[in-house]
């Protein structure tokens, strides 16, 4: 398909009002609430005028902007309303209460995006330089996955690989819990196989974390080659094929019992430390 | 109250078996998802066998335990219901279809408990020797809360102070972040200025993590006195007039946008920082 007919295929974009939840439009979008319906429309959506504007800005497909009634005039809003119609997208105004029903809250933000879900290929993540990846095994609580993104971000490293059967990144509770890093971050899937694959290719040195690591965490050289850290599933811990696998079995010791860090907050401390000399 | 009239005075200690949602006890226990209930009572709700043996073990008060009538017989749990009996509380043997109503959720555990709230008087912290403390200016989030105070213990901190409108520490959600460590650390809760007239005269450094930090948390020497971690609202950081009050203010470097680590990930880094020297 030649980018003249992408163009001509594209949905004609255009601008709605709305005031019934028995829209089916709007039941679509509520509909995004289950994964199989994200699935199978290849739709995410994301909360928040910044986001939306932060997402249009990093080069994600917007698919429907939905904005309150009450933001009519907005320039913002406006200027995003244009953007999402130039680009081919539906435009929706609508009440306050379809608002709270498509976002589940009580005091929901007054504008939300439905984008085009995009995953990025692993054969083109090949670290380099200074690099820090992180690949999660079966990451499975949505609000985990959503903060590891955006500590991901915080700390500069340059991509998630999910391995295995992870929570899915384009939930509602992990998007808002990455506030907006998704869009930063790329995120890519595979299987062990291809994981390992892909990580014996790739010259990088593989960190995992694990309750039997041998080495302090503070004690490992991040300096001499990228690093990709490796953290285990929330109860199972690490898949032993996975530890078998890896260049240095980490170890966080800790005061209290074993096992006792949230995943995201064993993440946080691994990535505070693999990219210690690079945060000033 | 003598010891004598305080065993005297409690409920005598029986064991029911339950199997309909309507009785008024297990009405009772479910209302306890909401704050009032929990508040009038001075109750909350911890599941799983292990945190209700870990509970009894700490000295955490039982008032009733709820286990399932499959478990009739096994050792374990006839051994924490006799404790209960002991202690004065009440056994009740209810239906899988309970468990999930009391718990909400599909697949519950098979054992709960109910037990007494029971908050650490701020006067009896004395900040000593290697310590650390964390204080929390109006905490709102229950997943962060909890997944705070299980870090707090991971990385061997002696208690947690809630500064002025926090979240409930005994709601289900907070309980079950904290993975058990609720039983563990002590936490405190008072205003902005009980909580500054106890730091002052606590000797302890106080060390507030905010976005226009002027010291980086790696550059700051917390072997010299005990440390008080300061953390800020979610949304909108640190009070002034707590932020004012500051030994230091420490900021953590990133590298996305500005303020973007989770509350929970920046207080795990600051006290896997603050105890680096003791964590081997």
């Amino acid at each position: 398909m030649s980018a003249t007919d992408e163009r001509a295929g594209r949905r004609v974009g255009r601008v709605k009002e709305i005031s019934s939840l028995g829209n089916p439009v709007i039941k679509e979008i509520r509909g995004l609430g289950l994964k199989k319906n994200r699935d199978r429309s290849g739709s995410f959506m994301a909360e928040g005028l910044k986001l939306v504007i932060d997402a249009l800005d990093l080069g994600w497909q917007i698919k429907t902007l939905i904005h309150a009634r009450s933001d009519k005039g907005n320039p913002a809003v406006e200027t995003v309303a244009a953007r999402t119609v130039a680009g081919g997208g539906l435009v929706l105004m609508v009440t306050g209460k379809i608002l709270g029903a498509i976002t589940r809250r009580d005091n929901p933000q007054t504008v939300c995006g439905v984008f085009e879900q995009k995953y990025a290929d692993l054969a083109d993540l090949a670290p380099t330089g200074n690099e820090t990846y992180v690949a999660l095994d079966r990451v499975r609580d949505p609000g985990n996955l959503g903060t590891i993104i955006r500590t991901a971000d915080a700390a500069g490293a340059s991509g998630i690989i999910l391995v295995g059967d992870c929570t899915d990144p384009f939930s509602l509770e992990t998007i808002r819990a990455t506030m907006g890093s998704i869009f930063a971050v790329p995120v890519a899937r595979t299987d062990i196989d291809g994981f390992l694959a892909w990580q014996s290719g790739s010259g990088a040195r593989l960190v995992g974390t694990h309750l039997a690591g041998a080495v302090d965490y503070r004690a490992i050289d991040y300096t001499a080659a990228p690093s990709i850290l490796l953290m285990g599933n929330e109860q199972a811990g690490l898949d032993p094929s996975l530890a078998g696998a890896c260049d240095t079995l980490a170890l966080i010791p800790q005061a209290g019992r074993a096992d006792s860090l949230n995943l995201a907050v064993a993440t946080g401390i691994m990535l505070f430390e693999a990219r210690r000399h690079l945060l000033e």
